[in-house]
C-alpha cells in the first residue's frame, strides 16, 4: 500500500523538502511561515502522505502516541471530547490509545502503569477529582500531563475546562430575568472539582441577584447520574421549602429531575422551570426540550491536545488553564413561574402553579 | 510505583508461580482448570499485578495492542461497543487503540497504515460496507481481523453481528398484532450490510403476514442519519399512498420522524406508530418514549474482543459469524390503528386518525 514520499508532499507543496519536513513536525513547525507550513499539511493529507513511525520513533525517541484516561465512554459527555482530541492528534500522526477507568483510582492506576509501560509521549487525564495523586506523582517524575474537565487541588499543571462559573451564573439569571426567586440547585460531588466549582457559581451568583441561597434548596449528589438527580428534586418537594425552579448542575441529573416531574404527574416548565448543564446530544428532543448550558466538549478535546503537543514540543510552556467560552441554550423547559402577591408583599408562586401541592 | 510480582500472585491465589503463568496468558489459560484460572485472575486483580508489557513483547513478539477502526465515536452506537471491547482486551492486559473513520475510505486506509505500522497484533474493523477492500487486503495479508456491526460480501472473516434479521421481524410483527396493515419501512443504505439485511427482513415479514410491501412506502437513505430520516417520512406523507406505521432501520432514522410528526402537527402514537432499532441512550426520555429493537452492542464489542484473542491464540479457529440475541423494546410510540371499514370491505385508519389529510 504505497503512501506519498516527503519529496512528493514538497513538490506539490512547492517547497524544499527541508522545508516540508519541519512544517511537518509539530517541534520544528515553529521555524517555518504559517502560510507555507499549511500549505505543506493541506499538500500532506491530499496526497496521502503518512510519516513511517517507527522511523520517526527511531529518530525521535518518541513512540507518537498519547494515553487518554477518561471515566467512561458511555457518559455521554466522552466521546466528543476524545474525538475533539484524536482528530488534533492524527493531523500530527499522533495515535491515541484510550482507556476507561470509571472513577476507579485501582483501575485508573492498573491503566496508567499499562500506557506508561507502552512508552506513551504523555497523557491527557480526565479526572474530576480535586484530589489525584496519580496525576501529582505523574507530573512530579516529570511526564507530560495535560488535565481536561477538572484541576487538581495544590497542582500546577497545563488544563483545559469550561468556564463553568460563567455558564451557571447565565442558567440563574435567566431564572431570575423569568421572574423565579424560589430556585433549588442540584449538585454534582464536591470532591470534584467541577461540582465545588458549579456549587460556589450557584451560591455567588443568587447573592449577587441580592436573594439567599438556601440550604434546603440545595442537594450535593453522589454521583452525575439520573438517579441521584430524581433523589435530589423529591427530597426538595418532600421538604417544605417553596420553589419554582431548579439547576440541576448537570444534564444527567437534570434528566433525573424529568422523571420525578413526570412520576408526580407535574409539568415542566408550568409547575417547575428545569435547566441542565452540558447540552448532551439529544436534550433537545426530549419532551420539553432542556434549557442547558452548553460546554463546548470537542473544543476541549482539541484545546487539550494541541496543549500536550506543545509540552512535547520542549519549547517552554507557560503553565496554564484553557478556560473556554460557555454559552446557555434556551429551549422549553424553562418559563416564568405563576405569580401571586405573598404574605408579606413579597411575590410567590401561586398555588395554581402547582408547588404548594408537591408538600 | 510497585506491583505485585507473579510470585506474590501465585502464593495469594494458593498455586505455583507457572500456574500462575499460564493462567494469566490468555494463550495457554486453557491448559489450567477454569476454576482455577478464575482464582489466578482474581488474586492478580486484587493484588494489582500488572504484567511488564515490554517484557512480555520481547518473549512472544508482540505488542499487546489491538487497533480498532469505528466510524465515529459520536454516533452513540459505538462507545457502548468500544467499551464493551476493551473491557475484555484489558482484562487479557491488552491496550486498544482507537481510530475514527468517518466511513472514508481514505482516512479509513491511512489510519490502518498508522495502526499497522505501530504493529498491532490484530484489528476490530466496524465498518457497514459490503464491499470493503481494505478488511479484503488485510486478511490476504493475513492480518488477524474481526469485524464488527457489518459483514463483507465474498469474505470469510470473523464478524459479530445482531440478528437484525430477528429484530426486524419483531417489529413488523408487533405492528401487525396492533392491527397495522400500510407500514412504511425507512431503510438504511443498502451498499451497506445492515442496510441490506433489515431491508431483506421488512420485505419478507411483511409477505409471511400476507401483506405486500410497497415500493412507495419504502425509502433507501443515503445515511443513518436524523436528517434522511425526516426526508423520508416527509416523501412518504406526500406521496399519495396510506400509512399508519412507520419501522425506522436505525433510532436516528426514527428520529427524523419524530420532527416531522411534530412539524407537521401530527401525533405520535395517535396519528402514526413510530418503531425504531437500537435502542440508543435516552430514546425512552423521548416524547413519546420510543419503541425500538434492541441490540447488543456492549455484548457486541465485548465478543469481538474475545474471538480476537480466540484468532491471536494461534489455536484453529473456526472462521464463524456470531450472531447476538436482540429484542423489541415496547414503549410509547406504537399504539393499534384508528379504524373504520374501508371501501373494499378491508381496514383502513379513519381520516380522524389523521392519515388522510397527510396528503
Amino acid at each position: 500500500m504505497k503512501t506519498a514520499t516527503l519529496r512528493e508532499v514538497a513538490e506539490h507543496a512547492g517547497v524544499h523538502t527541508s522545508t516540508a519536513s519541519r512544517a511537518l513536525n509539530p517541534e520544528t513547525r515553529d521555524g517555518v511561515n504559517a502560510a507555507t507550513a499549511r500549505r505543506v499539511l493541506a499538500s500532506a493529507r491530499s496526497l496521502g502522505y503518512q510519516p513511517n513511525p517507527i522511523a520517526r520513533s527511531l529518530r525521535t525517541n518518541r513512540t507518537y502516541t498519547i494515553g487518554m484516561l477518561i471515566p467512561d465512554l458511555m457518559n455521554p459527555l466522552f466521546p466528543p471530547i476524545v474525538r475533539g482530541a484524536e482528530d488534533v492528534l492524527s493531523e500530527f500522526s499522533y495515535t491515541l490509545l484510550l482507556a476507561n477507568t470509571d472513577n476507579d483510582p485501582d483501575r485508573e492506576r492498573l491503566t496508567f502503569e499499562a500506557l506508561r509501560s507502552r512508552q506513551v509521549d504523555g497523557f491527557i487525564i480526565a479526572t474530576a477529582w480535586r484530589s489525584h495523586p496519580l496525576t501529582s506523582q505523574a507530573v512530579e517524575q516529570g511526564l507530560s500531563v495535560v488535565l481536561i474537565n477538572g484541576l487538581v487541588d495544590g497542582l500546577s499543571v497545563p488544563a483545559v475546562v469550561a468556564d463553568y462559573t460563567i455558564g451557571i451564573e447565565r442558567a440563574v439569571s435567566h431564572l431570575v430575568e423569568l421572574g423565579h426567586r424560589q430556585i433549588a440547585f442540584v449538585s454534582g460531588p464536591v470532591r470534584m472539582s467541577p461540582g465545588i466549582t458549579r456549587l460556589t457559581a450557584f451560591k455567588q451568583t443568587m447573592q449577587s441577584h441580592g436573594l439567599e441561597p438556601l440550604e434546603s434548596l440545595i442537594t450535593v449528589c453522589d454521583a452525575w447520574s439520573e438517579r441521584e438527580g430524581a433523589r435530589a428534586l423529591r427530597g426538595f418537594l418532600g421538604g417544605g421549602t417553596d420553589f419554582t425552579a431548579v439547576v440541576a448542575s448537570d444534564d444527567l441529573l437534570a434528566l433525573g429531575c424529568y422523571d420525578v416531574v413526570s412520576e408526580q404527574g407535574l409539568t415542566c416548565p408550568g409547575d417547575l422551570s428545569i435547566v441542565g448543564f452540558h447540552d448532551m446530544p439529544f436534550v433537545d428532543k426530549l419532551h420539553p426540550p432542556l434549557t442547558t448550558v452548553r460546554v463546548p466538549h470537542y473544543a476541549m478535546g482539541a484545546e487539550s491536545a494541541r496543549m500536550l503537543l506543545e509540552l512535547l514540543g520542549q519549547r517552554p510552556v507557560n503553565v496554564r488553564v484553557a478556560s473556554l467560552p460557555i454559552e446557555l441554550v434556551l429551549r422549553g423547559s424553562t418559563a416564568p413561574p405563576t405569580l401571586r402577591p405573598g404574605p408579606h408583599g413579597a411575590e410567590h408562586s401561586s398555588s395554581g402553579g402547582c408547588h404548594r401541592s408537591w408538600r
